[in-house]
């Protein structure tokens, strides 16, 4: 029994088309790499409208189809938060193409594999990454035009073959395009994750995933945009999609403010001062700036209501200063960039109505609920779902419209399991659907078929005065398969001893996660964006138990 | 090249296992038609949560299996809004089953055509509903089993055969249920709509279909709803799905009050009173009957904060009445049973910020802006697009994921043109894709091959102090094919004449809408939901100008 509904597919261009049609008047902002003759006498500040960014995406689409340019073929952008981002999301996936945001801080090893995985065809790319794409340009010779974000003034010497400025391209192109109307389930976006081994892994997002994903992220519980709402997303254009806020906006004719290359407490601030968001996106680390920032010259957060935080988690003490210094609400969010990226969402919800600070605090330090669309269940080793009862802690599996089944051009499907993506991490889920992050699977211990979470104890144990940085890693064990083993960096001058650590830990966690042992260390390895890479000191310990009782048998 | 995301089907079973998940505790409160032993002494009020309704859902979903039923079977309902017709929503639709909500308003004959239209096989009834099904049962032999809802304390004595208790045919059944997954496009839910000529032609949903619409609808400028709103859809679940609004709050977990019988202005009083709802969506009708219960009764609504109103057009009084009186906000939606229903919404937006309250007012009184999804344009008769310009008025068309294709077994495609639904109205559209709606398609007079609306003349005109009603009729004319002409009812007592109400009319219209003459008559006749029936006067005038002429030509 079919139902007699209108088969219209999901595309990204009929957000535009909604926004150009609904919203015209909705304001886009954006700092740019350039000096221009800005408003008020700003020389790196853009104002356009969501009607003019909707026509300038006509024109786009129009240059790239007099280019040659066709269903499919790959369109890369180095390129930070702005108007023009904006408007290459529209034009290249609305004419059919895909858009391919690469992210900049990648290795040139890594930009030189996507870019030649990917097959791009042009690339689109901003005056402060013109050195990157000049340093690999013999090995990424498929790149057949590349295409400078810049008005004719600000074009700038390079070497580069095949320059065009972007400005130029569009300027006397038709400002009618019709969006050509193709499957749902064609491919949209590019984004590769970079893991901490092997090559960069592709997801390619389809205009179902992407529009399905903007629907779940606007409603009032995920970020709750409207029309009266002026979103300021630190979080880049490159990564994931910038959270999919773009979409969001559009759908809801929400106002957007692009940071563009001003990523420090003070150039936000600017912003924030002079446009008034109501909701700010972004990566700890961004507000601790604006924070500091903020305290250095005795500001407040006036307009912000709200401030989502993914990538990773905030401390509790971001959450209680945003709270009490500025009446701002930290939201966790969290995602993958293989979920589009938004899973959970730790908005303010009705449980929180009646609880204290602190409990609220605690509440809000969890990663959230899911938005509808998105399922999740945790499970042990076997394959067996878990209570969701808060405690038990299992491989947090999902699945949903906006989750990739399978990595691109990659057979590797070692993380797709009876159609659940295995997230790799470990966690709990409350009654009421909260999950709460525990731990990567490959840094959680596993003793005697019980799991143990090296976060947890490195949280504890980092709270000794004496301690300045903790790493806990599961290490081989005769009978009970791994146990913990704490390594400890000192504070300068402090003279403690491993027992006094496990004294210390004793009254803070179940006994039988104790750490067998505790080793001083003088420093320990972290990977690029500042988190433990526990991998070699895996290898460097993996016996140091064993050997420590086979020691202690032959004395 | 396609994409790489999950295959998830949108299914309706996955907004109720989302809501057992992630808002178990939600409540759900309904006034039933039976006697209960209900909670604080009540004993017609059933006070349960979304995590009960979603097992009783899936006891259902068993029972139904176990009986027989398939998927595509048709399973009807005459019955109020209430936690059991809920349930009947996720357990019939979540299983592959079709509900088919019937209206218990349609005549008996119409009650016959569509149950034997549709191939109902069950049919679930609420007590009140039981003497229509009594008197029609011999017509409608294809139903197999009638279940009463209600408990086994009040089954009825009752001349129907195979007769079924409600709450025993779901007590046994295991509260497991695994939703089966299958193609988003087949058929979840058929809705009848009654037109003022031939028979009602059904809609048929797809689960595609009613989720999309679900998603689209919680949008914070849509329903604006969360986890902390509180909901009494005083639209019945027999009318387009009470709006979808069942769907929309299971998705995000927002709190339903069911109304149930009671929807006159002190039943509805008592559980706003109660239950604290913070939205309210009905027809006018309702609203008034509250407005002037608790004008008598000196109260004030104290949670609401919107008042959702469709169906029908608000009077510009009752806008007024909401916010002066209440501190309400009236939000116009506009839609169609062809629609899901939503097309526009007409929320508090940015442009209302710095207006007047008369200019707001003014601006409410539109049918507001299309949510995403939903696209819409004006054309003239030969199908060419026009202007949004607020001004120029057209035939609206209408096309979205959620709108319909063809009516149900019914080969009739008149209405759909191009891919697009012909709403039957004729509208406006302002450069902010405002909808306004300016008359029905079969009402609207063409003068000469401009167009004059109906309702605007008839609005003007009624304001004059000695009319009691008016109406008005495009009729033949010789030279300008055709010309308004208006029928009134005179106040009693009152002697007015034709000249006199044309020079009232002179400054309120632009002088080429001035009807050709004005009839005086006795009485108008009006359709069952009290809107003016012109297709009768139509016929009974449609020669009177041109007689007229004639008589005055002999003469």
């Amino acid at each position: 029994m079919q139902g007699n509904m209108m088969d219209r597919p999901l595309l990204v261009s009929s957000i535009i088309e909604h926004a150009e049609n609904t919203h015209p008047k909705t304001e886009i902002v954006s700092r740019l790499c350039e000096k221009i003759d800005g408003p008020n006498g700003l020389t790196d500040i853009h104002r356009g409208t969501m009607k003019e960014s909707a026509t300038r995406a006509k024109k786009l689409a129009n240059a790239l189809t007099r280019h040659g340019i066709s269903q499919g073929d790959r369109i890369a952008t180095l390129a930070w938060n702005s108007h023009r981002h904006y408007e290459l999301y529209f034009g290249v996936s609305g004419m059919g193409a895909v858009l391919h945001t690469i992210n900049p801080r990648l290795f040139p090893e890594q930009l030189i594999y996507i870019i030649n995985h990917a097959e791009d065809k042009w690339l689109f790319v901003d005056l402060s990454f013109l050195p990157l794409i000049e340093a690999i340009k013999d090995q990424v010779t498929g790149i057949e035009k590349i295409v400078i974000l810049a008005d004719p003034a600000n074009m700038p010497d390079t070497t580069l073959p095949n320059v065009i400025c972007y400005e130029s391209l569009i300027e006397n192109e038709d400002d009618s395009f019709s969006w050509p109307e193709f499957d749902e389930n064609l491919g949209a976006f590019l984004c590769y994750t970079s893991g901490t081994t092997g090559n960069p892994k592709g997801v390619m997002y389809s205009h179902r995933s992407t529009v399905l994903h903007a629907m779940a992220s606007t409603a009032t519980d995920a970020l709750g945009i409207g029309c009266q709402s002026c979103i300021l997303p630190v979080v880049p254009m490159f990564h994931v999609n910038a959270w999919g806020t773009p979409f969001a906006c559009s759908m809801v004719g929400a106002k957007m403010v692009f940071p563009g290359p001003g990523m420090d407490g003070a150039s936000i601030w600017e912003l924030v001062d002079s446009e008034q968001p109501d909701l700010l996106l972004g990566v700890p680390t961004v507000w601790l700036m604006l924070l500091n920032h903020m305290d250095e010259i005795g500001k407040k957060l006036d307009s912000v209501k709200n401030v989502v935080v993914g990538g990773s988690a905030a401390p509790l003490s971001m959450i209680q200063r945003f709270d009490q210094g500025h009446d701002a609400f930290l939201i966790h969010a969290w995602g993958m960039t293989e979920m589009s990226p938004i899973g959970t969402v730790n908005n303010y919800s009705s449980a929180m109505k009646g609880m204290s600070s602190e409990q609220r605090y605690a509440l809000q330090a969890k990663q959230g609920r899911p938005v509808y669309g998105v399922e999740m269940k945790i499970v042990n080793d076997e394959g067996t779902s878990l209570p969701r009862d808060g405690k038990a802690f299992g491989n947090l599996m999902v699945k949903g419209p906006w989750i990739t089944k399978s990595y691109y051009l990659n057979d590797d499907q070692s993380n797709f399991v009876d159609g659940w993506f295995d997230t790799g991490d470990v966690a709990t889920i409350d009654p009421d659907n909260y999950l709460c992050l525990v731990d990567r699977s490959k840094d959680v211990i596993k003793s005697g078929g019980e799991w143990i979470s090296s976060i947890d104890l490195e949280n504890a144990a980092v709270g000794h005065p004496d301690l300045e940085e903790c790493c806990v890693i599961g290490v081989a064990h005769a009978k009970w398969d791994e146990r913990p083993l704490l390594l400890a960096i000192k504070k300068a001058g402090a003279g403690v001893s491993a027992e006094s650590i496990k004294a210390f830990l004793s009254d803070k966690i179940v006994s039988w996660w104790m750490p067998d042992d505790v080793v001083f260390v003088d420093e320990l390895p972290h990977t690029a964006t500042g988190k433990l890479l526990k991998i070699n000191l895996r290898k460097e310990y993996a016996n140091y138990l064993i050997e420590k009782e086979e020691l202690a048998l032959e004395s």
